[in-house]
């Protein structure tokens, strides 16, 4: 069975008023709103706010004639849709469509910074809206320029990293004994 | 701003037959399915597929009075409820308090393993039901051991690890140029 999921990257939160809906995510809640972007071309506002691996999205339609739009006037404010990570979108869209899954996109359409995206219709997902997200080759180029710096990196200053890492593993270590007794 | 939110702990969606919907996210989409739960105190069985960080938990209402299955019938099979780990459960719900969000439970209930969970109204979170979720002491305790065995073995074999290490971000480094020159 080949695993196409890498990670959750997103859960879209349909709202009315992404400033009111702020008040309890942000202001309450205490999460970090990275930043906002306004979406002429699908008719939404995004606010992003990340934790861990993953971001909670709050999407407010801005347009009259979009999925959005119709969701929060049928169901009102809620959960939209999950997003995940997956490894390699043409390979898993086509082991979809083998599997007779009704896919939204029957190709990948491409959103901001050249990510590949396409929705799985919840028909085929029983009941839940599923996005499905493939990083862009640029974006993988900046990671690869990102571990290459740090290869360099460890590399010219090895043997004061080996000593600061032991340093702190045997302060762990102390550290660990003391609560043990304690 | 205090930030009491560390990730997302897990994603519940709610399904009328598990075995059906696992043929999607399991033999479809290739999750991963680590275990499956019966629990008769809450009316439901659960399906649980880790990605990443985070966790799809399919629930399916065993009982017909619980919200569970008041949800599936009103609503259909889909998402039900997004859960965050807390750094703490206590701090964070006195602070939500304060604010007056609505909580459905007033001080956190235990569950499997001690671990301390509470819900957020969604008329508090504009449309959104919201589990809090720390991790029990006893979960912290084995952590900690986990820790304190690391620290042991990396301790009794630094040297070799160290080269080891050296070894591997020198074949990182290698790696890299070729990836570059090509």
């Amino acid at each position: 069975m080949p695993g196409f999921i890498k990670k959750i990257d997103h859960i879209a939160v349909v709202v009315d008023d992404i400033s009111q809906a702020l008040t309890f995510w942000q202001d309450t809640l205490g999460m970090q709103l990275s930043h906002m972007e306004d979406v002429p071309s699908e008719g939404s506002l995004v606010a992003f706010l990340p934790t861990g691996e993953s971001e909670v999205e709050l999407v407010q339609p801005t347009g009259q004639d979009n999925g959005v739009a119709r969701f929060l006037k049928k169901h009102g404010p809620g959960m939209h849709h999950i997003c995940f990570e997956v490894y390699d979108i043409q390979k898993t869209m086509a082991h979809l469509k083998e599997k007779q899954v009704r896919l939204i996109n029957s190709e990948p359409i491409i959103g901001t910074g050249g990510k590949k995206i396409a929705f799985i219709h919840p028909e085929s997902s029983y009941g839940v809206l599923v996005e499905l997200y493939e990083l862009s080759g640029k974006e993988g180029e900046i990671r690869l320029d990102r571990a290459r710096e740090l290869a360099e990196r460890v590399l010219s200053e090895g043997q004061t990293m080996a000593n600061a890492a032991m340093d702190f593993l045997r302060n762990l270590r102390e550290e660990l004994s003391k609560d043990r007794r304690n």
